[in-house]
């Protein structure tokens, strides 16, 4: 039957993985979630929706100088396959990330996650090319390697949030085996799902470890904003002299995810132009260009912040910071007793990864589920090779401050369950 | 070098072919353009934007009963991967296209490209399999299927839109070289760029060969709703009862480009679901989902009109039909004596093919544009395999009725201009 063999699937590898879990969520709707890495909701406004359109298209009149004509054409038709807000997305990289972009080098694209694509899709030239990851791996890379049938070569976090002597060898490894390493991906500031940062040393040792070894470093942030206070160490691409950093930003978490929009900024000189050009020929197959309508209400909270998305984004940095902090100090009440349990403390982002006792899995997820009302991400999906599996990762971006502290006092509960704590096999658990 | 070696380039394959025919129309931006099959921009209206996304609220809220809270997070959040207009797509399906489709079967992608790629990415598991198309065949197609790497073999048009023995004969002869023929790609209604069409006789007979020679059908129908007048057979998928259609839909023509949204109706079955929901795994690894931003603009309009693009686009519909009389008029007008000149009349949709006794390719369209002032399509850049040399596309769908006069005495110019009529190559025509 025609319909018999069909690509790999992408399995448990979504951004927010997986099917699986996105089914116990829905079995279990009074359940407190900290499986989710969303946006918090409250912050969602649908009037400033029409209002940043009206406000991107006084920008094309006033700024651009563009007829009424001009106007409805940018935002109806067809156009740019690199998009229509790149100028405003350079303003955004030097005010917030200090980083001087030619807008030319910029690719608009529908969600982050097409950037990602688009980037492993034109390395990929043929099956010798091989990724790397730091690994514990945010899944919408995995998954969009997997889409080009790339394999991933995970790289330990270690204490520094990348363990630069593995990336070496295993760059070097590749190599002895005919294989071309082109790419590896990092989250430098509180990575999904880890939490962790890289300091500055690191950066800059893995800056020059990319061009000793001649390959690119594919930076993804889209939780650079949402710091802890503190002083945050510049972006990867902020110190990048030698055109090894591809950099991916999303407007998911800063403006709204229902806007799908993110971008690549991609400076290396290829023949012809820049890598972006090359990534923006592989979008022209993909999905043509970006809506510029949700181009637009992006374009338009960014011109109402003066391009800043720090400033526009202080009431969602606030609610990070205090749910963070809400649950660091709440699982300290309860556990910090409990030598068994541990967990780290992320200087911002939406994530921290707790150590405990026994191993965790879907089936152990779905009893947390059903017995004790809490959801949880096991880690286990965020590795390839095995890892993580007494870790659980807890989002504290979409849950309230009322939820995170119902939220605390289930899991206490179920990781104090004799009949959990005893670490038998999730499927011999009382029903 | 880390960027010496990319995935092989689209090339001249994008949707509407090329970089180069985009350069030339930059280039000279007072030629008349018959070279763009973009919709016309007369129809579009920025107001109306604001008042769709509204409309989608109220429908969200009066007949899905959402809260306020429920519809703010369908529009500004992470959603349904499969979309949240897909009870919309199936009652337009059943109004438009008499399908009766489950909207658990459908796909809302971003734009139609998107559906292409996905149903090839996922048919394409490993090296032996090939896809057919009609040839001339649409750029998006074949774009999508190069960056799967998937080989797509051509299917001559002939006098019916697609040759049945040779369609058969090649998917034997695939089978024969150890190949698997999945899909053939077909445009039953005023096909991109031949303008051919269908009659019924035709359809049923292709199903009949889907099944026989156990292939699927892709239908790509963006221009269905643009007839000018008289009766159209049904869709393929209309007459599909075995399942060997999947049918793609877009909203580029009939509600606005700049929404990019588009849909794959895939009601196969396989493993654990359908068709659909493969593909939604894949696009939960691209674009995570489709704006729902974007498909409230779109769902707005459909509501506005009871779901029917019919009633919803009777002016887009004049103008197409107005454009297409007034194009062959004129060229009657201007070639019926000519007997070296010819052209075929579509019953509808955006593009008819003019046939010339010289060669014709992108020198000899920079030369029109340049010494001419008008803008065209070479033909072969729409054929695999070196077909469509002395052809040439016109498209009527994004020129005004002065435009097409003054597109029409500059085509006449240019098609007897004695240098180019003598066809000498174009790089030896006058400068």
């Amino acid at each position: 039957m025609i319909l018999g063999d069909l690509h790999g699937r992408p399995g448990d590898a979504s951004p927010e993985p997986t099917a699986f879990l996105d089914e116990v969520a829905a079995r279990y709707p009074d359940a407190v979630s900290f499986a989710s890495g969303r946006p918090a909701e409250r912050h969602f406004d649908l009037d400033a929706v029409h209002r940043y359109l009206r406000r991107f298209e006084r920008y094309l009149a006033d700024e651009r100088g563009y007829t009424d004509e001009e106007i409805r054409r940018t935002l109806c038709q067809y156009g740019r396959v690199k998009g229509v807000m790149h100028e405003l997305v350079a303003r955004h990289l030097w005010q917030d990330v200090r980083v001087e972009a030619d807008p030319e080098a910029v690719v608009v694209t529908a969600g982050c996650q097409e950037a990602i694509f688009l980037v492993l899709r034109a390395l990929r030239a043929d099956d010798r090319d091989v990724a790397l990851a730091v690994s514990p791996t945010h899944a919408g890379f995995t998954g969009a390697a997997r889409l080009v049938d790339m394999p991933v070569l995970p790289v330990a976090a270690g204490t520094a949030g990348v363990d630069l002597d593995e990336l070496a060898a295993q760059v070097r490894a590749a190599r002895r085996d005919g294989l071309r390493p082109r790419v590896c991906h990092v989250m430098p500031d509180f990575a999904n799902p880890s939490g962790a940062s890289m300091d500055l040393a690191t950066r800059q040792a893995l800056l020059d470890l990319a061009e000793r070894e001649d390959i690119l470093l594919l930076e993804d942030d889209p939780y650079g904003l949402f710091h802890s206070g503190g002083t945050k160490a510049p972006a990867l691409k902020a110190l990048d002299t030698r055109a090894r950093v591809v950099y991916l930003g999303s407007f998911s978490a800063t403006v709204l995810p229902g806007a799908r929009v993110g971008y690549v900024l991609a400076d290396q000189p290829v023949a012809g132009g820049s890598f972006a050009d090359r990534l923006a020929e592989i979008k022209s197959m993909v999905t043509v260009n970006t809506s510029p309508i949700a181009q637009a209400v992006v374009g338009g909270k960014l011109l109402e912040h003066g391009c800043s998305l720090e400033l526009a984004t202080t009431g969602e940095r606030q609610t990070y910071q205090r749910n963070l902090y809400q649950l660091v100090d709440g699982l300290h009440a309860r556990f910090a007793d409990d030598p068994d349990i541990t967990w780290n403390t992320p200087a911002g982002g939406f994530f921290l990864v707790m150590t405990v006792p026994f191993e965790v899995d879907d089936e152990l997820l779905e009893y947390s589920a059903r017995e004790h009302g809490v959801l949880w991400t096991p880690m286990r999906h965020f590795y390839g090779d095995g890892g993580g599996n007494r870790q659980l990762r807890l989002s504290f971006s979409g849950v309230d401050s009322r939820g995170i502290e119902i939220g605390l006092d289930r899991l206490a509960a179920f990781l104090t369950d004799p009949a959990v704590r005893l670490g038998r096999p999730a499927s011999l658990l009382p029903g």
